[in-house]
This record gives C-alpha cells, structure tokens and sequence, in this order.
C-alpha cells in the first residue's frame, strides 16, 4: 500500500530469487489495465490521500470527544483522546485507505464532495479503529512488548493492564459511537454496523483457530494447508481487505449481492496473497526495510514456510524441524532456514505468488463493472508492490 | 433479589445494629403498597422466574449457535456453547431477572404469551452476556483468581489468557447477534443495540474513575463522596438497574422520554443502595452467606465505609487509616475494622441506607402509572432484601 502510483514486484522477492521475470510480467499486465482504465484512476494517489487521511483524524476524534458523558465524567475526554492518539497513529493504515480508496474509485463523480469524503475517511478510520481493538488485547494475551517502535499499550507507565483491557472497550465503542453519529440516518446504517461486528467476530473466530493450532506444541499434524488456509481467511481476509471494501461501496450506495459476491470473493484471495508475503516477510525480509524483526520460527507460528515445508520434508528432515521449531535458539532458528533454502520453499513462494496474483487478475476480469474492476486491481497492485 | 415475594431488612444490618426498628418500618411500608397493589404484581414470583429464566439460556445459546460461520469453522461451536456455558451459568442472575420482571410488570396482560417471554428472558440473558464480557476482562485486569467458586476464566487450564482474551470478544458478539436475530424487525431495535452499547460505554467510563482513583496509593485526597458516587453510577447503577428495566420497557413499547426519566433516575437511586450493601457486606457480611471473603480494605479500595471514615476521622485516626488501609496484613485489616466501630461507621450506616430507602419510596410515588409503581418498589424490596 506504500508505493503509489508505481508498479514494483515485491523487492524482497527479487532480493532472494534473483530474477526480474516476474516484475516484467506485473508490468505488462498492468500496463495493459492502464490503457484503458479512467481518469479517476490514473489520478488517485496514495502517498496524498494518506496525507488526507492523516489530516482527518483530529476532526473524527473531535467528533467523538462531544459525547455528553465526556463532559459528565471529569477527565475521560483527555484519556480518551490520548487513548485514540496513542493507538491509531504510526501505522500503514492500510485499511483505511482501502477504505477511502474504494469510495473514490467507485462513486459517481457528482457525488464526490468535501462532506462525502469526510464521511468516507470517518468510515476508514472505523476500520482502523477495529483493528486498534484487536492490536490492544492481542498484545495482552499474547505478552507481546513493542508495537509499531513503541511498548504495547499495556506495557506503558500511565497505562497499565487495567486501564489497557478497559480503554479496549472504549476503543470499541468509539468505532460504533462514530457510525451512529455519522451514519444513523443513513438507509445503510444498519448494514455498516452489522458489517463491523461481523467482521470482529470472524476475526476472532481466526483467531481461536490460530490459538488452537499453536497450542499443541511440537504435534505438527494440525500445519495444513487448509487449516492455515483458514486461519488466514479468518484472522485477516475479512478485517483487511473484505470490510474496507464493503464498506466503501456501502457509502457509495453500491452494496448489492453481485458487489457482495465480488467483493468477497476478491478479498479473500487478497488475503492470501497478503498473508503468504507476510510470512515469507518475517523469516527472508528485510529488516531495515520492514522495521521489525521476524520471529515466527521462534513463537512455533502456523506459517505459509512452515506448512509448505512439512509438505515437503522427508522422514530426516521433519525430524529437523521438530527439533529446531518453536525455538528461540539462534542456531536452531538458522537451521530452519537453512531447510526452507534446501527445501527450494522461496521457490516456491515465488511460483505460488505468480499463481495466485494470476489467479485474482481472472477473477478480477471477471467483474463486470469497469471501475470496480479498476479499483480491485488497484488494490491488487498495492498490496502485490508492498515491501512490509 | 433472592428473597422472592418476603420483605425482610438486610440480616446483615440487623445482626451489626442489634434493633428491629427498621425491619418494622419497611414491612409497615410495604405492607401499604401491597395494599393497593394489583393481581400481576402480587403473583410474581422470583424463585419461579428464576427457575424458568435457567431453563431459557439453552434456547438462547441454540438460536446463537446456529450462525453460520459456526458451521463452517469447525469446532468454533462447541468452543462457543463452552465459553457461554462457563461464564453465564452460577450468578445471581439478576440483572436478567429484573428484565423479565420490568417486562411482566409493565406488560399489558393481553401481550403476554411464550413468544413474548421468550424475547424477555433473551433480552435478560443479553443483559447477562454484557456483565460477563465485562467479567471476563476486568478478572484478567485484576489479576483475580476466582469467581463464582471457581478459578477465573482465564485461568482455566483449557483457556489461557489468550483463549480469554478472545472470548471476551466473542462473548460481546453473542449479544449483538441475538439482539440482532431476535429483534431486527422490531421498530425498536436500534433502541435497544444503543441502549446495551451506551451502557457499556458508561459502565467502562466508571470503570476508568475507579482505577484513576485508587492509582495513587496511600493518596486519600480522590476518596470524597463525590467521587464515590460518580464511580458507583458509571461502574455499576447503569448496567445493574438501567439497563435491565429500560430493555424491559423497550420490548413492552412503553419506553418514552417519561418512563426514561423515571427508570433513569430510580436507577441511579437503586445503584446507590446496592453499591453501598455490597461495601457494607464486603466488611460486616456473614463470610457464610456471602460465600466469599471481603477484600475492599485490602485492597485499598475506594468504599463508602473508607470515605464515610475519612470524613469523620481526627488527625491521628487518619493517621492510622493512611498506615492501615490497603495492606493485606490481618492486623493491619482489624485495625481498619476497628477504626469504623470506633467512627460509628454501621450506626451512619443504618441512618443512610434508611434515608437512601425513604427518598427511593419517595421517588417511586411520583411516579405516575401504578404498574411502573409497583415494579419499582418491587426492585426496591428485592434489592434491600438481599444477603449476599
């Protein structure tokens, strides 16, 4: 979502394979997209609607800061401000933008004004709001210590456990306060707001599986491909690409079965393209690039790597990886790459990523409305072009 | 709430206060209500309706395991059936009691058959489900070991804090979707999803008073009486007493800017007395019939006995209130007890829950259809009864 307005295999891709094939291909196929896609299109760009986006945040905190009980209640206005602050800024706000991308892609030209697009960017917000939600309480359960540079939430001095499971709470209500006051007229209020909380609860169903699958230590008969399949399609199709879509064409009055059946069945291709990457990020990325440092091998993660790896390992080599899996041991981190290497999996990474970027361009084409089709593609492309 | 259909004082009160006077002056009192009261109020029955609301939450639990996704992620159902079987079952129930009993109060008789019970105990166990979201969190927050005799949810072997933190979220989704798949169609619906969304809100604002003023330890200047009574209001009167009786008057469609203002208000009162029982209870309370062991002192909390003390204390007996008060040595405890016999503390006590009691009565006689008279007086009673 990073690189607007420029087509770019993934680098780290590149970096490992050591091959410009691919890059040439995305090219050209986008190329041929570009010939004939609109003006609104070609004009939309990232790095300035983020900046847009960024702008708006004040203005949709300031909207919810009026809520009477703020002034009721001495001192819950500041927290809440800085609770909102402190949890929605730093990160790629990828799917806000979608969000808003959506909208701009899809509404009739007439319709585009400085009210509408405030309405669009409050909606990407939400969605930011979702996932702050979700970020606030995974780190707590899952111990975690820093988040985007910073100590988690919970770890912070003035913030603490207590105040960081009940500001969860507060984050989440703030998302459903900010429909009500921006939408509740709306024909499609009721739509948004079941749209959200179905959305939460398939996440959280994605995140029971990722849970169930990494309780069993050691027992690696749960890696599958359709378990992992699953967690994915649960844990982050949904939330990431499926709601910021929905929602964009909710406001754009543009939600019907067939944009449903579009739009869920893009998005949750999408998701895997964009979780595959993720995994394949953590353990061969660049970590100047992307910021953090990779630690599935060690935390025993469900990985696209570890899954592909098992399907491949022979009686000796599974014996590898049981040994060196889920260890927090440098030299049995590095034999678990070493595997992966020996196994040819960045090979195959590379092949089923050019499989599945095929995969979506076809189901892309099969869309029957020009601009939608364009601004899938558009998402495509950035997810496809991100290098963290 | 657990002494159906017998109004007797507080044994409690009785058993620190050595006198009957009260006890006679509140049946004289009810005795007068009954007097005029009408055939429906007379026959409610609190054992009986708990009894048939037990019986109901299989039904709820059904109906919300038959959502799709359950189906098509396995084992997210029996996970599911688990988590609401393990959180909703062994309380007092009595927020949801109260839902049902504001239904069958204010209901017109003619409107009253299984279907409509059926909705009014849904709602009930929805208003549950909200307190045991809230449970499940603040146990973590807390650090608790156990609740309702057993260990905290989090601290199940089979559940873990990550497992907890997530149900918690799937727990919160239960209520939506049964307000949703039993009351979409309901002109009003969207009242009753703000009602339950509002109430939790309000419930975390007091949430956040309660651990801002308890954060600065040692630090007795935050425990005034205004501030109790804030954080009494937002932590406990909204969810315990409003919500039940307004999401009983929205399903009877009597829910209008009247009956708000009287339930609202009447709430506020009633969350008052309660609050200000279980502080009592905390310290004087028969361990026996309570079945738990108070800890208020221990943990330095903010209760109406210490801010009643603080009020009254010389120099010096502030002095030993700052070294005793929130240390979990026995003597340092006793001495805290001490200190409230010395202060008079269950005389002041005795005076306030009886004027407390007076201004409710009060209040209720304002109120102007017989019915709501009649339900507020009975939530009056079954709360002033009660002994743990």
């Amino acid at each position: 979502m990073n690189i607007p307005g420029k087509m770019v295999a993934s680098s780290l891709m590149m970096k490992s394979i050591g091959t410009v094939m691919t890059r040439n291909w995305v090219e050209s196929t986008f190329q041929r997209f570009c010939a004939t896609t609109t003006p609104s299109a070609k004009k939309f760009d990232l790095k300035e609607e983020k900046a847009e986006f960024l702008n708006a945040l004040p203005g949709v905190i300031d909207l919810f800061s009026k809520h009477e009980k703020f002034h009721e209640v001495p001192g819950t206005e500041k927290w809440m401000r800085n609770v909102l602050n402190g949890n929605l800024i730093g990160g790629k706000n990828m799917r806000g933008l979608t969000t808003v991308m959506t909208y701009k892609f899809i509404e009739k030209p007439e319709n585009i004004n400085e009210e509408t697009l405030r309405l669009a960017r409050t909606l990407g917000w939400c969605a930011e709001i979702l996932q702050a939600y979700c970020l606030v309480l995974d780190d707590i359960a899952d111990g975690s210590l820093t988040r985007r540079g910073l100590p988690c939430w919970y770890r912070r001095e003035d913030v603490g456990i207590a105040h960081a499971v009940n500001d969860a709470t507060l984050i989440h209500y703030s998302l459903l306060h900010l429909l009500r006051v921006n939408f509740e007229k709306s024909p499609y209020y009721n739509d948004l707001y079941h749209n959200f909380n179905e959305t939460l609860f398939y996440t959280c169903l994605g995140q029971y599986l990722d849970i169930m699958t990494g309780m069993k230590k050691k027992n690696y008969d749960l890696f599958t491909m359709d378990q992992y399949n699953d967690i994915v399609k649960y844990k982050s199709a949904y939330y990431t690409y499926k709601l910021p879509i929905t929602a964009g064409l909710m406001l754009a009055n543009q939600f019907n079965e067939e944009t449903h059946k579009d739009s869920d069945e893009i998005s949750m291709q999408l998701g895997r393209l964009f979780q595959m990457q993720d995994d394949y990020i953590d353990c061969f990325g660049d970590e100047n690039m992307t910021g953090k440092i990779g630690s599935d091998i060690q935390e025993g993660k469900c990985s696209w790597l570890a899954v592909k790896a098992l399907q491949h390992c022979k009686p000796n080599q599974r014996a590898v990886f049981s040994a060196c899996y889920g260890s927090h041991e440098p030299a049995h981190v590095e034999r678990i790459k070493q595997l992966y290497v020996q196994l040819k999996i960045p090979q195959m990474y590379k092949e089923e990523e050019n499989e599945i970027y095929n995969n979506i361009v076809k189901r892309i084409k099969s869309v029957s409305s020009k601009s939608h089709q364009e601004l899938f593609l558009r998402v495509l492309h950035d997810t496809y072009g991100r290098k963290h």
